[in-house]
């Protein structure tokens, strides 16, 4: 397989390295052709030709366009990026917005909150892709912003399920264990925080759905502390 | 009231001089303090209570601190701005995304379609904000990502349901008979276009609701025109 194009459409980190999937399949491959394809393309509406639109990203660009010459159709449009660091950690974050903003509709929030929360947590990932060395406008894009609105806004979801459990006061562990399915946002989120401490940026957001996960804090405290933050500026 | 700041909380343009309200007011007034508050704030949260996050923007900055201190509360995070431009764009066109993704809803698209037309919608309003000299860094802010998905995910928003209606094959004027209550989109569809073409920018989807809302243009059309667009790249 050396030096053929390989993309994947996975999202999360090799633990506890931290190590995104396209570092991964790249040393196992020894291989700098990989590409990730993401983008808000639950698999039911791209079968159904509902018009869905994704991104791949390489640092090969000629790879990048092989990969959209491929998936491109009438009712999937392709988009290419050379950003795949900014991909691949919206990629793995997006599940944690999820949780959060499951947990404020477990709560009884409305509309605003949920926006709010969507928006500020993309800002603090914005941040996250900078300090680790990719490129924030890729956060306002399909990776980002599309996978995290169709994600916080779909009642398919199973991070978002898992964040309302949490917010109508059922336990993490009770929860964990009445599905078979792996909520992926709960170890993203630690995944987060490790990530947040190693380039030393702030992810309040990422940080409270941390706490209720993992260090027994209360959901409504998380928000609280959330809502008590210093009022501050949009564009620093 | 010469020299006292003012705070507006509305979205649109004067017509036909496409001037944005911060501007018509400060004219109106002799006052270069003229603010705008905005975001997703749908009034009926706010009076209940639940969380809600709003950003004030001013080019006097201590002039936003003050409607900051003035408006931040338990419940309601104000952060400011100075970018009035982008700030005040972004409200008056998102109704037209709303007409655009209810569009998508009325034909029986998914929530693929949903977030990708959010997401490419709000990169052309970056593009037209950069252009008229704001900062595209706004449109992924609250007035813009923010407000953005409160609206395209609201049952409430008569501007998503407008374009819900068009999707399902209802004329403009049979909508616009159907309700006391004003479609914003349809004016804010017009101004869009005539700013593209001011400022020289292609806004792909604020073009094609208009011509769906003022040109007799079939929404299916207009939908399909979109997605037939060559594929490209997402951070050009």
């Amino acid at each position: 397989l050396q030096g053929t194009p390989v993309v994947h459409a996975s999202k999360g980190f090799e633990l506890p390295s931290l190590s995104r999937l396209t570092e991964v399949i790249g040393q196992e491959l020894s291989s700098s052709s990989v590409a990730v394809l993401s983008g808000p393309t639950h698999a039911e509406e791209v079968g159904r030709g509902t018009p869905t639109a994704a991104v791949v990203a390489c640092s090969s660009s000629s790879v990048a366009a092989v990969f959209q010459g491929l998936l491109h159709g009438p009712t999937f449009r392709v988009y290419t990026s050379g950003d795949v660091i900014g991909v691949e950690l919206c990629a793995a974050l997006k599940n944690v917005i999820a949780l959060a903003t499951g947990a404020g509709d477990g709560l009884g929030y409305g509309d605003n909150a949920r926006a709010a929360l969507i928006t500020r947590s993309l800002v603090e990932i914005g941040r996250l892709v900078q300090a680790a060395g990719g490129d924030p406008r890729s956060v306002a894009g399909l990776a980002g912003l599309g996978d995290v609105v169709a994600t916080c806004t779909s009642r398919h979801s199973r991070n978002r399920w898992a964040g309302e459990q949490l917010g109508r006061g059922r336990a993490v562990a009770e929860i964990v264990a009445s599905t078979p399915k792996v909520i992926e946002g709960i170890p993203a989120a630690q995944a987060a925080v490790a990530l947040g401490a190693r380039y030393g940026v702030d992810l309040p957001v990422c940080e409270q759905v941390n706490a209720v996960l993992n260090e027994g804090v209360a959901v409504a405290d998380a928000l609280a502390s959330l809502m008590g933050r210093e009022a501050t500026t949009e564009l620093p």
